[in-house]
């Protein structure tokens, strides 16, 4: 699947740099650093910038397009039990997605299921409808979930139209950090069609972000000025690691 | 466990060159060039050496150690059917690794188990008493045998008296290699004394390589000069790849 010049599901790995940033001019310091470093794709997490609104946000995605002429740009606007930097409640939140979509700036949005079908199904026909691709997310940052649990989130990631699907999770130990891979092997031969972005965060998980390619994830998330999750590591260093792995195996 | 400057079983996990040649100046010169790079451990791969005798082996032992003051040094002598370069008959062999053990130049020998207790035990005796650290070693240059009978084979590795206990698989799929990196797991839980050396050779296995100690591996084999197996990587980017996993994780 091709998403401007990023193939998801292609022989490489995508490598994704998240801009962090709470107001306009660090964020397009951001991302000219960012675009600087050459990397597939961007993920603006819009959740760290301060005061967001459905009027804004299409002319500061623009302002960021306008530096990242050739990534794949990801919208994301996490809720703060997501992850996400802010508190925003879920109407305004919903609205500021809706208006980032059809600002025709960015090229993917990142969903999480666990928003429910409610608000997650009428936003992929939306994106869907201005050729906007969809990530469905899941986030435990605190554990590692049983195998199963997380095949069945995957499936039901592509059961409600997932483009990409993504599971980030905290390991408890180094044999959390096997699993994800196993299972990101399994998800792998269970969909062969749906790009995936698997990862286990924080130090233990390091290794998932360099090697989770050659078990079937299709991106990784680097630092380029700041990283958005623990356990990211800097663009040259994942590169010249996944380089290592890639030429070798 | 030290073993000169090495210490099997500490936090960082030790890098191995090994040397692979066919008279006294390759090995001479790939010993210096091996010291040059700072290896913790080298292994001289003497089944590689055209007409070793029991007769010789002491006087190049001891110039190979005379090039590598501080490393610890395996002497190894595989026979043909465990991955060996050259048929030597097992009585011939057998006196070769005694008069090394003997010698007082190597500081561990490594014995491949499929030798057999008869085979195997008394050179544990004989080393043991010449201060020498054992290696019982398993090689499937096909296959990754399933993890219980790895288990077994590495329990009689530590009934057998192995001061290490090393394994070497060829993994099929992918699967395989997270298979062995659980094996790892779980064996440095059960014998929790008894430092291991594994990995996944060839070109899927790179990752065992260089992320082999996360999971309980003491020791991980780099190219100096002349690689003694496939999938091993020049130590220089071995080095860089277990740093950037060691200093996140």
């Amino acid at each position: 699947m091709m998403v401007r010049e990023a193939e998801f599901g292609g022989a490489a790995p995508l490598i994704c740099v998240p801009l962090v940033a709470g107001d306009t001019a660090h964020l397009l310091q951001q991302a000219a650093f960012a675009h600087s470093v050459s990397p597939d794709v961007v993920e603006w997490r819009a959740d760290s910038y301060d005061r967001l609104s459905s009027d804004s946000v299409a002319g500061i995605a623009s302002a960021v397009r306008g530096v990242l002429p050739r990534e794949a740009l990801i919208f994301t606007l996490r809720a703060e039990g997501e992850g996400g930097a802010r508190a925003l409640a879920q109407p305004l939140r919903g609205e500021i997605i809706r208006a980032a979509i059809e600002s025709g700036q960015v090229d993917i949005v990142d969903l999480e299921l666990a928003n429910g079908p409610g608000f997650v199904l009428p936003m992929i026909r939306l994106a869907h409808g201005q050729g906007v691709r969809v990530i469905l997310s899941f986030h435990d940052f605190q554990s590692t979930p049983d195998s199963g649990a997380l095949l069945a989130t995957i499936s039901e990631m592509v059961r409600q139209g997932a483009d990409i699907a993504k599971i980030a999770c905290m390991p408890r130990h180094p044999g959390d950090v096997l699993r994800l891979l196993d299972l990101t092997l399994t998800a792998r031969r269970m969909f062969p069609a749906v790009p995936l972005c698997t990862m286990a965060i924080g130090g233990l998980g390091v290794l998932t972000r360099v090697a989770g390619f050659l078990f079937g994830s299709d991106m990784s998330f680097a630092v380029g000025q700041t990283a958005s999750a623990p356990g990211q590591i800097p663009i040259a260093e994942l590169r010249a690691a996944i380089d290592l792995l890639d030429r070798y195996a």
